[in-house]
């Protein structure tokens, strides 16, 4: 199926629409129907087995607007920004890399040199100089001009702030990972093609943190791992993931163990892993923060298309938010611990010189290591700590090191898009969606032959019966056997039960399987209990 | 449990913190933790239980960003704000309703009578007169400054906006109900009290569709509801949901429904029924769009909280798109049907004089009701259509109408805050969160004795089956039983299961529940059996 239709399958079926088309449409936001809020739960409920249940990660759900200090410290305000270039005639914007062939590959000074000379797409004329546009919205939070805020570019940030809290949860012991599913933002300068490229889109994000001394080792599980893998250099390999990794194509663990576990993900959800393939990044492409850096593409008519990432981020973020805040984001490194001399606070000095703003300024120091000199904001007013308020003091303590993280990202509107279009099946007389049942939007079809002698309400005992059993199941009595049938494939419906008058004398039901087409006549207990996931 | 105690153990217990402490904080975002997502997750579960699997609704999840058509058309950017005043001198910002007794409940021209001659409660200086302060974060979308986008204020206009597509999916048939669960965002003036205002929280929406000719009734099950209500002229009554709608206190039958309806799932997921009320609007209080309008209450350590809203929003959202739009958001009225004169395209002139354009100006008018010299925009040209390009035809029609709409929202954040203040128990020698086993963050604390003899081993082995039937279990395996029991119990782990020796031996473990603290020696499989939701 190609992407048109995609669009409008979607569209009739209730599985996505371009949000605003009343008003003219803005692009880069969808809306999720009836069906497609069905098949992101699905996914996400899968998502979050391998990655919460499974893999015991922990879970965060934080804001979607942070202030400007977060992302100052994080590099977005400075380096999240894309090439843009308008027209110095008809004003229309366009993406300087876009214009030029392999301009996404290419350095800013490259991209600035190709583009030297092009005239506007539009109308011919000529471009303006190249300058840079930053991709995260921004706001203002509270009344007047508000104080300046940004809606996330990505939720891995959330985690990162987080890291010093979800240590404490997971009683100081690391590696641990956070897991977070979640809205993010990012403002392109045009979007197309639908939910592919959207200014606003749902992330699930995993930030597996590590000693760097102790990074997490491939277990056996994961090394039988079968995985396409694009490298930098352009060669393309089919192996285990043990393989690669033992052979240096993989250069980390811990991003071998990632790569593992999200090819197991995508097929587990109905990726085909024929369409499925991890392309390295090359040094110009990879982001600011990554050392190695994987996107976990899929095959469609469009082309490869990017769905996940998988990147070693080192200590970039957590460094980054310890010198920027006010928070302690390293780890004691074990087998360090020593006798150091450390400055503590002298509280009876503190309260006398500062009486009742001595606590806030205790508060302040807590998770800080203490310093002759250090200033400390109270209610902001800026106070220099002396060694006068401070003594040394010798206790046993260890050195400590930022962790390293892994992250793992999927973007859910695309890997929808491509379950769309890699699961369409077209046979002589029918069109249908062929998931696995875990990420069909239904587990049942019920419907009665007719609504009449009472095999409507039967149907809806049945139904009752089912749903309290956690089967998802949609009820239909409109319209002819056939046409409901085709109605459910066309959704993707895993199960069809039909209820006739043979199902008033002996209590059995047909039973039709999606993808066969096979049915066979069952009683209502086996049916419900054949489809139960 | 007061507020401090609340926000204290949350914090402790990862359920919930301040969102950006490490950058000094920003008033009115929170994070979710480990525990937090979970019982989030668990409320989610039940309400989409009583609201989409069992009401039917369909859902939605549409985009948080807008565009500023669609505000301007709902009302939003014109009505919706705070009176706003500042200090002339320390620069402060008040809003204005808290600076007077019953500020919220004045009209605007009251407060500003009220609030003359009050001085700042900062510094006790002079303040400014009184100014509106729009509540919508707005941001540009797109290069440049961009095209003005609003995040929105309230789930329920993507739900208003989506629902000729809705009703597509519904085959065209009312009554039928949208639910959607999701961000919304409000720019509140100077927010206090973390989860109880908050400036980006989660809602879960129902907008209830009927034709006014025909209101959904109040069913016998519903009817039967107690419900405690506190009506605009200050009586308290204490009746069913049916004797409360027979004597008019209850003004619409729907309404009545959505009371019930409410009040039932408060009470399922472990709101005490004696500290929730439905108190309805004054008319000052009542939104610019509401005709009879009920705010579900819960009683805490802070006094009465809103949680919930039931509101008969008549066809105000549906009519104000349809007129501002582009779309067809009126329903035909069934029995109307009859022979009607209607303007039709003329295809073959169109295309004659339009060429390629003519499948535009189609496209255009196609959801609406066409009409001599209606004006056209193709491709940012306007274009009229004059009696050239159309003819009269006799048609059979019906007459339309605009559906109306009954909206029960909900606060996630706030719905959470109440329940870990009500259900939170303290004894002489322990302190536990006492909420059902559906709302519990986990159904099972999996606690092996000790970590040897292969006690851990069988823990796992039971830890994957109990999993495996879809248990939300928690390992714990340090510290003392009762130090486990103890932490189990603070974030209210439902039962509690110890395995040892003798498990090993005749396959027996301790199971306890956690409000009575009752122990009992069952088999692996009764426990789990016992265990399952």
């Amino acid at each position: 199926m190609d992407f048109q239709k995609v669009i409008a399958v979607a569209t009739r079926r209730g599985i996505f629409q371009p949000a605003f088309e009343a008003y003219g449409g803005l692009a880069g936001f969808m809306d999720y129907g009836p069906v497609g809020v069905r098949m992101r739960r699905r996914i996400l409920e899968v998502w979050r087995k391998h990655y919460v249940i499974d893999a015991g990660c922990l879970e965060l759900d934080g804001a979607l607007i942070g202030p400007e200090s977060l992302f100052q410290a994080s590099g977005h305000l400075g380096e999240f920004d894309d090439a843009l270039v308008d027209c110095k005639s008809c004003g229309k914007q366009f993406r300087a890399d876009h214009l030029v062939k392999s301009g996404e590959e290419m350095s800013r000074e490259e991209l600035s040199n190709a583009i030297t000379g092009t005239a506007c797409p539009g109308c011919g004329e000529e471009l303006s100089e190249m300058s840079s546009f930053n991709l995260m919205f921004s706001t203002g939070v509270g009344a007047g001009n508000g104080s300046p805020g940004y809606l996330r570019p990505e939720t891995a940030q959330s985690i990162f702030l987080a890291f010093p809290w979800l240590l404490r949860q997971n009683r100081g012991k690391l590696p641990m990972a956070g897991a977070q599913i979640g809205r993010s933002f990012r403002n392109e300068i045009s979007p197309r093609q639908g939910p592919l490229r959207m200014r606003e889109f749902t992330q699930m994000e995993v930030e597996h943190f590590f000693l760097p001394s102790d990074e997490p080792k491939l277990s056996d599980e994961l090394r039988n791992i079968t995985i396409n893998l694009l490298t930098a250099n352009g060669n393309e390999t089919n192996s285990t993931v043990g393989e690669a990794f033992d052979s240096g194509i993989i250069g980390s663990s811990l991003v071998a163990c990632h790569l593992a576990r999200a090819q197991h993900f995508l097929v587990t959800i109905g990726v085909p892993s024929g369409k499925l393939r991890f392309r390295q990044h090359g040094s110009n492409e990879m982001a600011h923060y990554s050392s190695d850096c994987w996107d976990g593409e899929i095959n469609t008519s469009l082309g490869w298309i990017e769905t996940i990432g998988v990147a070693h981020r080192g200590d970039y973020d957590l460094s980054a938010h310890g010198k920027a805040s006010s928070k302690e984001f390293r780890v004691a490194i074990p087998g360090t611990e020593k006798e150091m001399e450390t400055w503590v606070p002298d509280i009876g000095k503190l309260g006398k010189k500062f009486k009742g703003d001595a606590k806030i300024i205790l508060e302040a120091i807590k998770d800080l290591e203490l310093k002759p000199n250090i200033s400390v904001d109270v209610n902001g007013k800026s106070i220099d700590l002396t060694t006068e308020y401070m003594s040394l003091k010798t206790e046993r303590r260890s050195e400590m090191v930022y962790p390293n993280v892994v992250e793992p990202s999927f973007g859910l509107d695309r890997i929808l898009y491509c379950l769309l279009e890699s699961s369409w099946k077209v046979d002589s007389d029918r069109e249908w969606i062929s998931l696995p049942q875990s990420t069909s939007p239904y587990d049942l079809l019920v419907a009665p032959l007719m609504t009449k002698d009472g095999l409507d309400e039967k149907a809806h005992e049945i139904l009752k019966a089912a749903v309290n059993v956690g089967v998802d199941a949609y009820y239909d009595e409109a319209g002819s056997i056939g046409r409901r049938y085709a109605r459910a494939d066309e959704i993707g419906i895993f199960f069809s039960m039909t209820i006739d008058h043979q199902t008033l004398e002996d209590g059995t039901v047909t039973l039709r399987e999606r993808d066969s087409k096979n049915q066979s006549r069952v009683s209502i207990e086996g049916a419900i209990n054949k489809v139960r996931r």
